[in-house]
């Protein structure tokens, strides 16, 4: 299995539609593969909240509609922020059947701040989290305050994974965010939004579309090898859920993975995880095993997860500042690490980077998917 | 493949949550499979506008939280009313790498009435239908009066539909509606909700949840074979849309699910389709073959789609009378399939029935999902 295309659109608050930011993206992705959207066979849609934000469920006819493509399976998948991992786990699966599959990701949140807040707490659950007040900022300010507790873990830690993701950003074309007077002064004094987190602690509402073409066979040189996917569940409510500094549906997902590719963490070039909050890349660092519970603070202070260090984490930014358009996000990633594997780069490529490794979670913990690619 | 087991709850205006719904159906399908739930190696959801009208996004890791699984992949499907019967699709395409899979649906639609149109109405294209004030009832009224014109299609024929529909839903004890005292005369004097179409031509808003299982491999007697499983996408807007008394679709899925089993539409003993409005009926047995266009009147009128009939269409009382809890719809068809050919549907039972076709729709011809059953 092999993802022979990519493409996607820049991340942020933008004027276009979900069908025009759809239509971008695919039109990227096929044209990237050489590919005539007569060669798709299915198409698997990654979309979180287009119901409550944007008034249009039924996206995978919407895609119908808009493409010039024959009756072709087209199905929308939702796990909350995982949704665009889900969708390739799903488009992978497919391949049982299919030759070539798009993927695609789409989401616009940028609507009244109110709405977009509701829609997203939506991934939580309702009886429990939701009527507590758990909106998202508040259930990481939570997972971040048991993390210090237990670890030692301070707020410079998650201010210089912050600027590291700022900084990455500022070297993508497609990023939501290119701040180039950003320093750690300036995140540390931004506005609380949930004790201990702070405006720079979290990952912004964005617009964006992202897509993948996945396919049985190799097509060309630069196609890159799926060499691991991998999908797993854990808690829905953060309410019910004992240990909150740890999720065990990626501890599970990550070690089917690292079975299926024969590998460990420590074979892996670029990881690319998901920070919807700065202690979202410590914990994930963590959960797939980069080190040890509470160590992952070491490895930010030294400066190894920078791009140039030898473990680069989130070199596209990461969902911090490249940005966050959910169903978008975890096709986002993907997209980076096809860039890295290629040497296409540019002045954020990895040196020597042949093997990288997405980590794309839903809620909570809800949701795990990850997926491990090879230069092939 | 073949379904093991099978589960719903009773459809209707019901106390239970969809979480509690969701656990009922899925209890009552293992508990058919006589399996364990540790048994299932994946779980896929249909469920359509649980974000809209229940704030709940997310509901694959909602399934994880009250079932005691063990981290199995968990997916939710969306494709508006054909959201049962695509994770169905999927969960089969699935059987590629696990042995056992559930396949369940829910839906919760009885809040305040404005939420639930307008929830419904998400199904429609936003750009081009909604803003034309095409809320399904006014869309399936269009198509209505297209047909009538071009056909000679009456209301007289609608009723008729309607009327074997809800006496087939008094000999369901799990129907949304028991109606003991429905007659002709109810049915053409119930009120006008959109011209032609009038109340007892709309299927209701149910609350419920269906499930079934899926196997790599027969496991017991009774197990019903899968002998085929097609999806095509077609236009979401019907603003956009030249003919609207057929829908292509349909008729892909269908001559593809057809040419799978190698069979063709005479040697189908029950169909299932899908009867969100009565004349939904008439064009479903116009394009999966059963008639040619225009003709579906006279096998009506002659009572050939009745239980007693030759070609019975929707015995447990289609979504007009047995319910239509959206995403669990198209599996609730698949319910009555299996019951048919296991010879369990008691007082509805058709004679010699051997094959089964389900038909499940979303939007106005948007996605269509066909399956072929056959007694093994």
């Amino acid at each position: 299995m092999y993802i022979t295309g990519i493409g996607r659109t820049k991340f942020g608050v933008l004027r276009q539609s979900l069908p025009e930011l759809s239509y971008a993206a695919i039109s990227a992705a096929l044209s990237d593969a050489e590919m005539e959207v007569g060669q798709l066979d299915a198409i698997f849609i990654g979309n979180f909240c287009g119901g409550p934000t944007q008034s249009q469920l039924h996206i995978n006819a919407l895609i119908a509609d808009i493409l010039p493509v024959s009756h072709i399976p087209i199905i929308r998948i939702e796990t909350a922020c995982a949704s665009g991992g889900a969708a390739l786990y799903q488009a992978l699966i497919s391949l049982s059947r299919f030759n070539n599959v798009m993927v695609v990701g789409m989401e616009k949140l940028n609507v009244e701040s109110v709405k977009a807040t509701s829609a997203i707490a939506m991934a939580a659950d309702r009886l429990h989290d939701q009527a507590e007040g758990l909106i998202f900022p508040a259930s990481y300010a939570l997972i971040a305050q048991q993390h210090m507790l237990r670890y030692g873990t301070e707020l410079d830690d998650l201010a210089f994974i912050s600027l590291k993701n700022h900084e990455n950003a500022n070297l993508n074309e497609f990023a939501h965010f290119y701040n180039t007077d950003i320093d750690i002064n300036k995140i540390i004094r931004s506005p609380v939004v949930c004790s201990p987190l702070r405006l720079y602690d979290c990952a912004p509402l964005s617009d964006g579309a992202s897509a993948v073409v996945v396919s049985k066979t190799k097509r060309r040189d630069r196609d890159v090898k799926v060499i691991a996917s991998s999908c797993a569940t854990g808690n829905l409510s953060l309410t019910n859920t004992k240990d909150i500094t740890s999720f065990p549906a990626v501890k599970i997902a990550v070690l089917d993975a690292y079975k299926q590719a024969d590998l460990s963490p420590k074979d892996i070039d670029i990881f690319m995880v998901h920070d919807c909050f700065t202690i979202a890349e410590i914990i994930a660092m963590e959960d797939i095993g980069i080190c040890k519970p509470g160590e992952s603070k070491h490895l930010v202070r030294e400066g190894r997860t920078k791009i140039n260090g030898d473990i680069p984490v989130n070199t596209d930014g990461g969902l911090k500042a490249d940005g966050h358009p959910i169903g978008a996000s975890g096709l986002a990633q993907v997209f980076e690490i096809v860039k890295q594997l290629r040497s296409e780069a540019g002045n954020r490529q990895v040196k020597n980077a042949s093997i990288g490794l997405t980590h794309n979670v839903g809620g909570v913990g809800g949701t795990a998917v990850i997926h491990i690619f090879r230069k092939d």
